[in-house]
């Protein structure tokens, strides 16, 4: 039994409905395009705090955007 | 600008036909649940001998299995 | 001094005495395979609404199979 | 528009000031060595009984060396 | 020893200077920020056909800017 | 079926028979400690000039040694 591939999502914090709908499509997508059944996904779900776009941490950025 | 998410897919070798593919429906489907447009894909592509299932190579289990 | 390899496990909530004794374990693996001492762990510990096998949560999963 | 490279930082905790700092230097350093505007910063926060080095986990290690 | 933290670099092709010089200022920043000594990096080298970016190839991105 | 956990090894280069070794034995260590059978191993093989410890390439390090 092959279980590749393996989907790792570097994402943000999201809703279980959201996640759900994620697994599911993803491998969908992944079934139809490899021909192989198997897909494990794994979400990490990274803090806005963690995560740095163009110098910034994007928990600055957004701040930034309201203030 | 957000970039995220990041994909990181840990697949098998393919062909550019099928990444082109592959890139262009794993970024439909992040953007339709995840409401954000940039999205980046990475797809590692290993060789059957790097990929271990159950304690056996791929190339190994593919070997027994045709041979 | 050559630290490699680093392992990464993407793996599921366990205690401290699981995890203790999975590095341990681990560490000892790769050093008699490799013949390298320094050998780095890291452990991510993924919720089971944070994994996908087969297009399905695994929270999911276990409470259809629960229910 | 390139959105490459995203660098993984597998740390530990900090708090926001010094994850403000070390996105902002390395996506300077990125910038200046790759020639490449975009760049997204991705740390993950480990927790010290989640990374074994050379066998032990940090959290033993410590509290060893403190004991 | 603590040999925490390792920096993962998903970047695409370089040369070997370029790859030397990053990890050297990687590792100064990181050093400089964390007041760790021993840093690990790793360079993922990323064919142009293996990354992509809004939902299309950087090869075929390339291509057609240069078309 | 619940395919987790997946171990990914950040190494550098190996022969087929160390990876062989390498996969049966993780695996073994993984279901003793988890109880859980299926068990996903990717081996990441790195050229020694991708890899930077404490500032340097190991192809440097490795050239000055035998220099």
């Amino acid at each position: 039994m092959i279980t590749m591939p393996t989907i790792i999502i570097e994402g943000l914090k999201a809703d279980v409905e959201t996640k759900r709908e994620l697994v599911k499509k993803i491998t969908e997508v992944v079934r139809e395009v490899y021909k192989i059944h198997h897909v494990t996904v794994i979400i990490h779900e990274n803090e806005l705090e963690n995560v740095g776009v163009d110098g910034e941490l994007l928990s600055d950025a957004i701040a930034k955007r309201k203030g």
